[in-house]
């Protein structure tokens, strides 16, 4: 086996062509085995095998910079730059390195942590000019696929390396796939160079100023390797359009592109997966049937997504059943969050549903396209909260610092399944501010306590059980929390009051003002980062009253694979800490 | 006069071109006359003249929909739309009619409230969707200056706009200008268009899947009369073209365009200033002379804007001589995030400055391209707090809560020209973290203070002068506003501490927990939005505690053209309120 010996690309580069289709071979194997046992992305990492051995082969990495945009698609080269082992080995061995490039992992080989989208031609111009003022001649590689160069900054980017006008290669992984099918004019242009095996006078990247070459066997090391070649130390910038095939080498991810992009733990022989979903619901199959039915009868309601549309549940069938009704912009939150605005001012009912950790994409257009025209637009925050995706990269925690910062947005957080339903139908229903809600990211529970229809412009929290001395305010995916809290402190004796708050964007100064004749302590749970949140602006409510406050949230701070629980006890969010810190305060 | 006659864009459609042209005239006098007495965008406005006589002309507005980018070219249209009254009139009925496309206002006419530049296309796409799903029939016409293209939500919106594959005419106004000069590889291929008379086979906006014609008179009524008749009712995405000049028909604005661009009040004869200026320092001023000197001695030392060099204080002098050393990326604040943080990775130090309202569109870049990967990098942010801005897209209050819930960010907040460049000093030599820096909004005030040069990543606020039962935490623009505070209740008998926190992302708790010692109340000043901001993570630590805490700021709330004075007294920040607050409490 060739890959267990390589300790560097260094080794690869006294290898033949024929030596090199090995290695590929292998790592190829190697990434099956790692995604196979360990889950992670398929599809993005088994189309990009060949280049990246071609890569490592004709540059002199790490001289030469490779930046990889989302860096999904960076586990081959993690295989050739001494990380082997999180491939070879058994799944234990595999949580050390991440699915994502990290220079905290490979200060040497990995230039950036990314992952989110669109990044990478930005972060590589940097280094670009660095090397200009510098004045040495390293190579300035960027990969970056298809489906992300709808993303703003993806744009901005490409606009800058022209600018600049000396060396950068940006390698364009063309699959002809983003996580779904790809969204966006410039697909056509894409589509048109591929068919002219890259002739076509209409030439997108040349417009913008780039050199540009083709490459139709984006899976070919050999060919790979010459077209490398042939524009090493170029002193342009300078566009390779690979065509790869997405999930290349396994037939199961070849056959069924979209559901292959990222997979749990499967069965290498039958691609079946080892993991057993049951038949527990889930928001988003509940959200985008309650849609569908939705749309039937309103021709107006039209569901969004940004290159995500499986946040929304829309799979490829439910799309097909949507039809116009369903719009996916491609990765362009921007565009997803101003289109939304826009649509809400023409009469259109629009949901946009954008997971928690992609929503940062937008703090502006959510401010200036949506909130300060106040049209009436509802945005389905999903996956917010501890129970979520834990890479640093992704961590979905931020949503309510950002969110409740913005003025005129309405930031619900509902309980349960019926609460949550109740306020989207209010949210689609009304006609005058733009509303956000936060999924609840702990799961489907369903209540049997009365939900309201209708919701106030201004915050009204809801007294779920009254009690006295302590009153415990548990929002969206924390009230369970809050429960269980309530419940305990029953059992020492406390009979807390239990607060639905409902709303994130401000506090119901009403409600609160009236905690104050029978309680002295008030405890604010929110599922997220408590710096800049909700708890805060209660503590703040009662900063010059004689009410403590116990603010209990996530401190701010960057996590990486984090395991909940510690992550819970660190923060003294476990119920019995809750509980306890409750106690010594009283 | 026709202007004064024009009750709505119907009484232009049934003039001849003749006409038109005289009212071309006067409306470029009305123009003049408003920004000549009230200040205001001059030569954007005076180079759409033309165009916007054309726009009403040819289309059936209000029923066909205008959507313009930024609005600071909307003048001319404000005069056709029955706002006439506001450039006609003295000084002070202008003040009603605002500088920026606006609902509010005509909810007719302006279909979005609009200032940050590159949302058009995006908006305009959510109308042309209404549109599309409603079965109407109406234009969807856009106008976008050239300048507004380099940002990452207009590729985004051409993007949609392409891919949506109905009418919508997108019209790029091209005078060949920013706000200063056009940066990206984009303008190269604007300028093939013009040379070519837009026969180029190389076209960008072609590549993007548009219909495209071009006219090289983008001052001529009459030619623009004809290119618009000839899309009109178009079922394609299309693009014009027009090649205007910038300040058009007012000699001292042509001759001399980047200072023309926005314009205080001036003498119309000669273009001179009707404000004096005095001799006032600024830190526009200091910041860029600091810089060039130590440029100097550190090649590796770079100046980063994005579209606004004056932000830094760079007029076309000074970018000159900083050459290479100077890097405008066009308005792309995206991409000057994530470029800052690939220079810092390859060895350079970049300072970017940019406007409070403007850091808003890097809230992601900040945090991911950034904060995850810890590059040292300076960010320089201008204009924060109340004495801004006070147009509501321009609102430059939110940088606060903003940025301090980002994790890995130091934000520091100087108190006086000094230590904002001990800071500066500290924050470019440092190989740490990115550190963010508020430039103190307040004017440039000096301190005979001993002030640190050194600076801690962990939060350590400084007693300026040390007292009893009252400490005051006066951050940044607000720390003067502290001194009289704490001079205030000198006064009164109160001898309070008054401390400089320096740090904005987090307490000092070891200070904090000291003043519990001989401190009843703590008040904190900041020269924002207090929601989500500093005071509130006071206010969180000494939640359980018997402390007070009065936490000072601006409430989160929507603000159109506020008075710096009764926004302060609305929100209890004269310094008299305060005291009075703190005395209450006491």
């Amino acid at each position: 086996m060739y890959i267990e010996k390589i300790q560097s690309p260094a080794d690869l580069r006294v290898m033949d062509i024929a030596t090199l289709k090995a290695v590929a071979k292998e790592t190829r194997e190697a990434v099956l085995n790692r995604v196979s046992k360990h889950g992670g992305h398929v599809g993005p990492n088994l189309g990009i095998v060949e280049a990246t051995v071609a890569l490592h082969f004709v540059f002199d990495t790490p001289k030469d910079k490779l930046v990889f945009d989302v860096s999904h698609q960076s586990y081959p080269h993690k295989v050739l730059t001494g990380r082997a082992n999180g491939f070879l080995g058994d799944v234990n061995d595999m949580d050390a390195i991440s699915g994502y490039s990290s220079p905290a992992e490979s200060p040497v080989y990995d230039n950036f942590e990314v992952g989110h989208t669109s990044t990478s031609i930005s972060l590589a111009t940097g280094l670009q000019k660095a090397r200009d003022i510098k004045g040495s001649d390293e190579n300035i590689v960027v990969v970056i696929g298809d489906g992300s160069l709808s993303g703003g900054e993806a744009f901005e980017g490409l606009d800058e390396a022209s600018e600049l006008g000396t060396g950068i290669i940006i390698i364009v992984n063309d699959n002809e796939m983003s996580i779904a099918e790809n969204h966006g004019g410039i697909y056509k242009n894409l589509r048109l160079l591929r068919e002219t095996n890259g002739q076509a006078e209409c030439n997108w990247f040349k417009s913008w100023g780039f050199e540009y070459k083709y490459l139709e066997d984006g899976n070919d090391v050999e060919k790979l390797v010459e077209l490398f070649r042939s524009v090493k130390g170029t002193d342009k910038p300078t566009v390779l359009h690979i065509h790869t095939e997405k999930g290349h080498g396994y037939a199961p991810a070849t056959e069924n592109k979209e559901p292959w992009h990222f997979s749990m733990p499967f069965d290498m022989e039958t691609g079946k997966s080892l993991v057993d979903f049951g038949s527990h619901e889930s928001y988003e199959q509940l959200f985008s049937d309650w849609m569908l039915k939705e749309m039937k009868d309103d021709p107006t309601l039209i569901a969004v997504t940004a290159g995500t549309p499986m946040a929304a549940g829309f799979t490829q069938h439910k799309r097909e059943q949507a039809g116009k009704q369903h719009v996916d912009v491609g990765i362009a939150e921007e565009q997803a969050c101003a289109m939304i605005s826009g649509m809400a001012k023409g009469g259109l009912r629009p949901v946009w549903t954008v997971y928690s950790t992609f929503i940062q994409r937008t703090y502006d257009q959510i401010a200036q396209d949506l909130c300060v025209n106040s049209n009436p637009a509802v945005i389905n925050v999903a996956w917010g909260g501890v129970n979520s995706m834990n890479d640093i990269t992704h961590i979905c925690l931020f949503d309510i610092p950002m969110l409740t910062s913005i003025p005129n947005l309405l930031y619900l957080a509902p309980t349960s399944c019926e609460e949550y339903f109740a306020m989207l139908k209010w949210a689609v229903i009304q006609e005058q501010k733009p509303v956000a809600l936060r999924i609840p990211s702990n799961g489907v529970i369903h209540t049997d306590s009365p939900v309201d229809t209708e919701y106030s412009y201004e915050p009204k929290f809801k007294v779920m059980s009254e009690g006295s001395q302590v009153a415990v305010i548990a929002a969206g995916s924390f009230f369970q929390k809050g429960e269980n809290v309530v419940s305990l402190l029953k059992e020492k004796g406390v009979n807390a009051t239990l607060i639905n708050p409902r709303y994130l964007n401000a506090v119901d100064t009403e409600l609160l003002e009236s905690l104050k004749a029978s309680h002295k302590v008030v405890v604010t749970l929110e599922d997220g980062c408590k710096d800049g949140g909700f708890g805060q602006r209660v503590a703040d409510f009662y900063s010059v009253s004689d009410m403590k406050v116990l603010v209990c949230g996530i401190k701010k701070d960057l996590y990486d694979r984090y395991d909940t629980q510690k992550l819970l006890s660190d923060n003294r969010l476990q119920d019995d800490q809750i509980v306890a810190d409750v106690l010594s305060i009283l």
